[in-house]
């Protein structure tokens, strides 16, 4: 192969690793992730997969930053195209529910896993997981902050609090069909969430619809 | 010892001993609870601790229906005493989110942290957490299918998704302050589960009180 050719083949391969990875940690948490489960798991030798990942935490570190890779195609890139205000807030949280909904991961959301796992601890991963979750929660507090703003949010919301109703319905879907193995979760959210948005707005707020739903 | 204050002896200790596994599951999970790691934590050697607990998984039921009753004495028991309906429903989130808000372990609600851990797992353990975990959402769901029978929620309130609601700011509280040390995690679930009870309620509904608050 030509070194380009090489260095694609290697990008290719680490990217497989970190998408099993980030599945093998949404059921057994990141410190399931042991470089030697990962290997069986991707049929890799040991050593092989050391070449990638130098040691446990660095494997996490990166299975971490992959997740947000893909959370931030799959989530926020499409909704960063629609005007800032109430309907970009509204189609946040419904492309977040979708893609918890549609989870490709055998445990669910991967970061609701991670962030559970972590939360009583302290070191690198455990802040990493803090600063990527709470960077969205502020995200969503931000955007709200700007649609009530404009005055599209109605002048007795808070936006603090309206983000952590929005961000809760989302969580506890995933954690409802995740445990309880309820059917009824998503059904249950898009409804709450639904209600949320039309009491918080000051005009009926068009509905956002995911682009190709 | 008389025989009766050996047996004491022996119960007194074994709750000591799961009083502490529950403090070191909330933080490290219910696998990361090994009869080696507690018997560190509880000052005993490993053969001392499997006269208790035989193995791992009789070491997990054990802790598990430790936290469950302690959850029964200090957040079921009390509420069950007022009469059934919107004050008993309210009760029961408030008795529920002070229990959480004021915890006595290290990394906050055991039940949020073991429901997370096993969620994607099969088995005794993760059946078993799922059991008591739906019990509760159950709980809640029928004492607010109650309080519409008797009138005191509108007709267009749904009982299921009420629960739903209910449910998720109080797990919403305890995964902020867990993951994200959000300081004002508990004020805004009390603002977010009044503002969905003065929704809900056919009457201005009493907010119902902590016995001693």
């Amino acid at each position: 192969m030509a070194r380009a050719d090489q260095r694609n083949h290697g990008q290719k391969r680490r990217s497989d690793i970190l998408a099993t990875a980030i599945d093998v940690a949404s059921v057994e948490g990141l410190d399931g992730l042991s470089i030697g489960r990962l290997a069986v798991e991707v049929g890799m030798s040991k050593s092989g997969l050391f070449a990638h990942f130098r040691s446990k935490e660095e494997l996490q570190m990166a299975t971490l930053t992959a997740a947000a890779e893909v959370f931030q195609r799959r989530v926020l890139a499409p909704v960063l195209e629609i005007d800032a205000g109430i309907h970009r807030l509204q189609a946040m949280v419904e492309a977040w529910l979708s893609y918890v909904e549609k989870t490709e991961y055998r445990g669910g959301c991967f970061f609701a896993a991670t962030s559970s796992e972590f939360s009583g601890r302290s070191g690198l991963v455990r802040d990493s997981v803090a600063k990527l979750t709470g960077s969205w929660l502020a995200r969503l507090e931000s955007e709200s902050r700007t649609a009530k703003r404009v005055g599209e949010l109605a002048a007795d919301v808070d936006p603090a609090r309206l983000a952590f109703q929005l961000h809760a319905f989302v969580q506890e879907a995933n954690w409802a069909r995740e445990v309880l193995h309820d059917r009824d979760a998503f059904t249950k959210a898009r409804a709450a969430i639904d209600e949320t948005f039309a009491r918080a707005a000051t005009t009926p707020p068009r509905r956002a619809r995911r682009r190709n739903g």
